[in-house]
């Protein structure tokens, strides 16, 4: 499997990562169970410290759970809203901030902090290995469901007690993301949340650093193919 | 940018994430500027919690800290070595857990906890959602790389004081991953450890629950055109 991708398999796969959105509006046709179960087994195919594979991935379908998950953010939601005044608060307020249930799927991903018993290769020092190895899991789940034309969205104002009391999450298990799934009514050309007016994109050039935290790395960023010829969205 | 990918994009797509690995072994050939540029954008386009992008990269190409740094790798591993024994013992000391000194690019990826202010949306209350979309960066770095026939190894058993210190991280930025870059002198069809005895891959319908945590989720997991065609590796 040591073969190489060609130039066009790579734009293709760039492609994919810059046109990922965080999707909040869905369309209302099913998700074929095999369309899931590939962007499903894609999660499964992501690192993880030690081969730990420490997800589970939960789908909601129950009507009643989704109900009182949505309550859980319209409380959670309410409390952050408190924090924005003004023409802030209005935009807050504005935003459309989750799908739970009107979203063909919703899906809570763990991890399960002692899969593997006590020893896992590689997390002896820095314990939250296990999260971030369910994170880039996630984060392959929402690339491959861009391909499939399939959008995600990632509800973070939640309560994980709440979670673990609703879905009957054992304590040793950490639920790591909440997320809603479904076709993508549109994947917007940038951010939506930078297309708001909320927040912008930082330019990468302010965010690399060489050898030490501060000291800027000279990169070619003034090379108009490496910048200018993809889309940035 | 609503456009679709065709099957042929979407298997492409899948066969990066399938044959991605966790890489040890590099060739001494430098990665161009260009490449890493790229995999570094790809880094940059993941999602994050209120478009908060919290991530910085740190390229240490020094060989004094570089060595520094594999010094405290050889002290956390001698500890991490010290829980087996026997047969266990043995094969944990013939696994080559890092390339810190031999690889073509260290890279230290961090997140900056205060990033945005004080108010981050969607970060009221799962305060460690800064963390995960850095882990989101992170997998799209590592799979950009595997387009681009670049290896990546994640050393994780290192200690984040002593990367603080080393690197001149400050307080309120964590350090959440530490890697290992160069073109891979291979890519295994099978990961190292199951490869070498040391784990296995568990069956992704064990992982899969409906509506609440252990209660089995039927997936159409016997048809063949869902695990057969594709190389599970």
């Amino acid at each position: 499997m040591s073969e190489q991708f060609s130039s066009a398999e790579r734009s293709t796969f760039y492609h994919i990562v810059e046109s990922r959105r965080d999707v909040r509006a869905f369309r209302s046709d099913p998700v074929p169970e095999d369309v899931l179960f590939r962007i499903l087994n894609a999660a499964h195919h992501a690192p993880s410290v030690g081969l730990m594979q420490p997800w589970n991935f939960i789908v909601i379908q129950d009507p009643a759970t989704r109900a009182a998950i949505k309550s859980v953010f319209v409380r959670e939601n309410d409390r952050a809203a408190a924090v924005y005044t003004g023409d802030r608060a209005a935009l807050y307020g504005s935003l459309k901030l989750e799908g739970i249930e009107e979203a063909p799927i919703n899906l809570c991903v763990t991890s399960d902090r002692t899969r593997s018993g006590p020893h896992v290769l590689g997390r002896n020092t820095i314990i939250d290995t296990d999260l971030y190895s369910t994170c880039c899991a996630i984060q392959n789940l929402w690339l491959a469901a861009r391909a499939e034309g399939v959008g995600v969205g990632w509800v973070s104002i939640l309560d994980n007690d709440d979670l673990r009391r609703l879905l009957e999450i054992p304590p040793t298990v950490e639920p790591v993301a909440y997320l809603c799934l479904g076709y993508a009514q549109e994947f917007l050309d940038e951010p939506e949340l930078q297309r708001r007016g909320w927040a912008t994109r930082l330019p990468l050039s302010d965010l690399l650093f060489s050898n030490r935290w501060g000291n800027r790395l000279p990169l070619p960023l003034s090379d108009p193919t490496l910048l200018g010829k993809r889309p940035i969205g």
